[in-house]
């Protein structure tokens, strides 16, 4: 596996094992946010449903050292069947949870990404919004699984944080209901959370979303809003 | 093969295929993309001419992770011959068919760098300008294929964007009529379109571009317009 | 070993050397140092605990290429026992004591990160603050070994620097008495020092420092005062 | 070999050829400077001496893919003794010699840094100036090769650039002489020629200069002059 890259190998290992079965997908994903600083400090965090099951990384640990048998194996409530000898359930865990029950989402991650977090910043209300670019695209609408269209405006709900990460399930829970078409919480000064159908939709909307989360504040800095439709520009068309 | 870096290799792998065939160096290039973060949420594209064939990456996957058998092969006019199972001809397509028949170019990219897309909004209309910079002479000229001189101003089109990729192909063709010393196409707030004779002046072309981009936004934000002849400047000479 | 990644192995290496000897971990920690930009142009140092003895890295050498046997092992008093042949003991050997003796680390690393120097201009008195930030989790508080909570200031001392490393360790040991809290202390113009319980925790506490520090510069760049209660933010909240 | 990482080898490889060459080293420093983006577009240079001998690199090629068999061997006036078939001596290569012939340099380098350019244009005349930072340490004084102290302001003379890379020749000799201190040369809008008594001591000290480039424009956009004495920070003192 290289920087910041996943290898999906089709193999059976040679202790048997399925190396897409979540327990070494996630910490390849994990190892990905790592490297993205996304999850430095023992930061983000990472989970994966499979089957009926729902597989999530441990807490507090370093992600880019997670092992395949430090993953822990939930049931479809998100109750705990198998932990991993000496640590702790992601705190995230309830958080998931709210995308895999509300939104039937089949991956889930959580990112400190500091671009989430200025994004968090520039916007001060309850929505982050971008329009007009092609990123865009990349993104499905929570209600019919169709992408966005350039001329949309994607709309990443915030909320605000506190201080333990559990007590933000009620209001991510709350977001997600008032913003059906969206596939993100932001959470202001913390970072965000991102799903997809699978993995692998979670990860490639996760690099859309944090491609916008940047380019929008660099656009701020350039005194250009990033939500307003665009304005004195002539290249060249038909 | 390394971060960010291709390999070209001559060997004839163990199941006896060429290696520097576009099979194998389409998914080094996309490889390379995607670490530049010019391809990253399945964007950007890659294509290259071999022969009297074209091959082109597939669409809407995650462009790292191509494998050699996932190329599609199009005849010279853009044709499909030999689709890859499951998978659907990107989207690029019609453009990089513009730099094929227009330019007669050897290979064409597709990046979504966000220097790219402020490069395109820093300038609001029709070009993109650059002089007195030592990475131009990285580029060569349309009409002659002799690189820019050092205080040549090199322009780059920029069209305007549009709902669906294959409706910009007719602006793209009247940008590429219109500045036919350019080996490239802006795109607003979407990315550039790159091409070269063949895939290593496409990368490295691509690479002073890119360069230059990202080099003319900073500029802008330090109050230096990228392409006012020198004033004030006054090093050492002879 | 990956780019910017530390991998911990339970082996015993082919010269049955245990590789979670400080021998082999400091060379892993300085080249991930190096990677980060910590620790290039021979710049930066790191120190790891083991038992009643503790090593250090050489000075002035190439931080990424340090071989298992170019460490200084030294009692704990940090007097050398083991030098390495033609190399000298790094400067930071008195600094990097203060926080064994003072502190019971168990680790200690030195940056010179250009965030962190920016960090200490961006802040011209005494402490560098920053508040409400869910980043604050990851670093301990010093008295107690409790995470810092969201709505804490972390603070972190600032010393003066001066012409020689050696002349800085008074007044490093003034910062750490005067801030018991904090594991970590800034030299203005010049980088940080942080520490840990062990090399683990000086690591992903340095990663929280580190995040803190960039976001912090960024954060006045956008007006933002990082260590002001947050006012006017109206995100999703119960 | 690692991402942006030189590894020595003390081995003779399985052709008996020794890999502390220069033909394996500059092909080495090469990849690492296209890591650093310092050498992109075929962009930049590289040159190593060695007994008698110096070896460079070629011309207008992609520096990450150098091979051992591409370094040309030069006499110690910059002769060619042995070409690299099919390749072009690097337009570099007076440049290099006004390094190994005034200052008796053991290794020069050539980098198209962003950050070497950006630094020349936020100083406008003839000098780079930076001072009271730490890694100043890291580079050496010319004239006694003695390190810099942190209250010494580092100079790097700044030459108009040409449309000609061998027409820099004169003024980069006029540049040295001026300067005896400086192991470097900045040329506006272009890039920078860096050199040490050998390739290590090129390699750290370009690490520093490279980091004092960075550094120096982003002090300009915090509003702090780079060569001012420090003024106004009270930071914790004996």
């Amino acid at each position: 596996m290289k920087r910041a890259k996943i290898v999906e190998t089709d193999d059976i290992n040679k202790n048997g094992e399925d190396e897409k079965h979540p327990n070494f997908i996630i910490p390849k994903l994990c190892s990905w946010m790592y490297d993205l600083k996304w999850a430095t400090g023992t930061g983000g965090g990472m989970s994966v449903k499979h089957g009926d099951f729902i597989y999530m990384a441990p807490s507090g640990v370093q992600k880019e050292m997670i092992k395949s048998g430090e993953i822990f194996k939930c049931n479809s409530s998100g109750e705990v069947l198998e932990d991993a000898a000496g640590l702790k359930l992601t705190e995230c865990a309830p958080l998931f949870m709210n995308a895999y029950l509300i939104r039937n989402a089949g991956a889930v991650l959580h990112s400190h990404s500091k671009d989430a977090v200025l994004a968090s910043l520039v916007f001060k209300g309850k929505e982050f919004r971008i329009s007009h670019q092609e990123m865009l695209k990349g993104i499905k609408k929570g209600s019919t699984n169709e992408p966005h269209k350039y001329i949309d405006t994607l709309i990443v709900p915030i909320v605000e944080n506190v201080l333990y990460e559990k007590d933000l399930t009620r209001r991510m829970k709350k977001a997600i209901e008032l913003y059906p078409e969206s596939n993100a919480v932001l959470v202001r000064r913390h970072g965000v959370y991102i799903w997809g159908k699978n993995w692998q939709q979670a990860k490639t909307q996760a690099e859309c979303y944090h491609y916008l989360f940047k380019l929008a504040v660099k656009l701020k800095q350039l005194g250009i809003e990033p939500d307003q439709t665009p304005a004195g520009e002539y290249g060249i068309a038909d």
